[in-house]
């Protein structure tokens, strides 16, 4: 499947952290670099998500802000 | 300013596509690895972004995705 | 790619209209329903998009509101 | 009251999964066709969702996706 | 219709500005308060806004995030 | 920090409502007008908010809809 959003960062996933319906998935996408998803229980177990495996964060362009300090 | 959103990657812009009312913002947030902004013409204009200047992507949590292959 | 957004809506482009950096693009996902996403003209493009091709409309589930009368 | 989210597909509830603070309802919007909505306990308490009334699913088009096999 | 989205502002229209595919939709939702919705043309036209309108601001929960200086 | 998100509106925090990886912030942007934000607990403890504290509620102008009665 190829899909319109425009950011596929792969990664090693770090951690995934559940809760009661909703996970928090830590993924790796460069050295020091983490990204956080926030993501329902129920896809962590359809993509089977563990610490370690490789996975990618995607995210669509509409979705990400820019900032200058 | 301190903000919630769990993801704020540092990284320089590559490139500012403006169209009518949106812009399109690359950010190299790592070598090779790029992220697109899709924001407002105002916003490019109040952080006076242009290529080659210093930047962070910033997204929340909840707008990440996780894939695999 | 296997994607954590639960919601994969199989359907065909009706059509595809461009901007000047962001396009629409309806997709009809079951008789007489049509859904329409707004996204860059970079990824109609990369996704070669054309009204009467196949396509999948992909929607994270934290994205979906609920309403009623 | 109107709403500008293009997209609004009718359909009926199947399940609503309360987590602590964030719950999951599905809802099928044509024959076996479910979309899945990550909403707020308060939002299921205030539109007193229940599994086999009717609701709608409402997604803004800039948080569709596009994708092709 | 009522909505799951937990923000609902009330307001005045301030500005419509129109792009190709996209506008910018002003709203004052207190005074001096003025909050920017970047939506389809194909909506400003749905739901004929015009500047001087009454219109609400509606924002889902999960899409609202928290700074602290 | 400068972002590019249009909406930033200045408040005070009523309540912090802590799920299991989730929490609902409400801040009062303006007397009678609250606006509610779903966040990770981590942001929550990370920016130390707490009920009384000052805070803004930031929002991305793609993600503001626009209603009209």
């Amino acid at each position: 499947m190829k899909i319109s959003a425009r950011n596929v960062l792969k990664g090693t996933v770090v951690s995934v952290d559940k809760g009661a319906t909703t996970s928090h998935v830590k993924i790796e996408v460069s050295p020091g670099q983490v990204v956080t998803a926030s993501i329902t229980n129920e896809a962590v177990e359809a993509l089977k998500l563990v610490a370690g495996g490789p996975a990618y964060a995607v995210i669509k362009a509409s979705d990400v802000m820019v900032a200058v300090d």
